[in-house]
């Protein structure tokens, strides 16, 4: 099993979720979805429509991560920038990618007002770059480097993550166990963090929650190594029960 | 009216967020909240619990900004460092607020071991810090400078902005029209090019969406000045019209 952790960074690019019109999806869907694929998130930045705040998170997160994607901005409208965004972060020309002109020319063959000059924006992207195809729509998602340029409409960006699941490489993917108690978490604190010290190969996060009018918390150990997993979620349960609880695997 | 446009910036602190567990709430919350109080959410970035990632994230956008928020890792347990990590960011020592003890001690006074060492942890503040009521649970929110620490669970930040509401100097509320359309957003972005032109106090975003298995959009018109506002609106309107659409007052 590689020991490697392969980390990716995300920037979410639109002034509608910095003023709260719109309730972000992408960046819990991106999460789930790298974890699959043995990729860590390692940070996430969500920034307006203006290019040099785009230019300035590209260029921050492709450099510490294997892998950055961005999500937003790659519609035909004029604030729609992140394509010309990640040319200039990269010092890079933009240019109508034909393979994607010929989809875009498909996709609106039969459509009121045919390939305007505004849908073929669609088509342009960084020189050199591939296409992610999008089979909800006719504009692709686009590939450039380390780059992954995903669409704002989640399900549109599901599909590009689909269409992306087991290209990139990874490493071990990180697995969790999670264990529910009803407790409040102060209650256990110190127990957690002697579980925590014997275990090192492993992490317990505590998500604590208020439910049918009393205090709960889940735990979840993570580790990319099986039996460390299995050995930590144990010695945690046995601990809950000696201290007198009745933890529910799985979580509450 | 002010001219002045007051900024905040958030950092949203938690492994849980990174690893898809949790879908975020306090990033639509806190922008929501902001653009009541007249200041303008410029940033956000997601980081995980690791002290160094915090004061990284915590210095480049305390300095840039009005204000700073942060949500989550204010609880008891070993995977809370965000007073710690906030205190090394200002270069300030972490001390046991009186107040914040007190009413940690009336609030276990009757539960199951009362006030323990590890509870008494959400005491803990940077020195020099004013504490942020929370009516919820017994740990109050903390204010520093221009940062205000604030819970990871939803209700318990809702309660801890509310707290805040009226208290922050901001400027002129920035007002939105929304104006929906049945209409593929690549057919009217020319129109929308213009409308935008003519309106330099205005901004407009366009937000497309499928529904009923039909495309639409959404066109978010803002500004802080009213008139302005209401005249881009119309001019919006109109030209939606004129092209042969049946624009939706208040979108679709």
């Amino acid at each position: 099993m590689s020991e490697r952790i392969w980390t990716a960074g995300l920037v979410v690019i639109g002034d509608e979720i910095l003023s709260g019109r719109t309730h972000d999806k992408n960046i819990a869907q991106v999460a789930e979805w790298l974890q699959v694929q043995g990729i860590r998130l390692d940070e996430v930045r969500v920034v307006p429509d203006i290019e040099e705040r785009i230019v300035e998170a590209v260029n921050a997160l492709r450099v510490r991560n294997d892998y950055l994607f961005t999500t937003g901005g790659i519609g035909p409208t004029h604030d729609d920038i992140t394509v010309d965004a990640v040319a200039a972060a990269l010092g890079l020309g933009v240019v109508v990618h034909p393979e994607a002109r010929a989809t875009l020319e498909r996709y609106y063959a039969d459509k009121p007002g045919g390939l305007t000059e505004d849908r073929l924006r669609m088509a342009r992207v960084p020189k050199g770059a591939e296409l992610i195809p999008n089979r909800m729509s006719g504009a692709p998602g686009i590939k450039i480097g380390n780059i992954h340029l995903m669409a704002g409409v989640p399900h549109i960006t599901a599909g590009m993550l689909d269409a992306l699941t087991g290209t990139l490489e990874g490493g071990a993917p990180l697995m969790a166990e999670t264990i529910g108690c009803w407790t409040a978490e102060s209650e256990v604190a110190g127990l957690l963090r002697e579980v925590v010290k014997q275990h090192d190969q492993c992490q317990i996060g505590s998500y604590p929650f208020f439910r049918e009018g009393k205090v709960g918390a889940n735990f979840v150990v993570r580790s990319t190594d099986a039996d460390a997993l299995a050995a930590c979620t144990k010695s945690l349960c046995d601990a809950l029960t000696e201290a007198g609880y009745q933890p529910v695997a799985g979580g509450i």
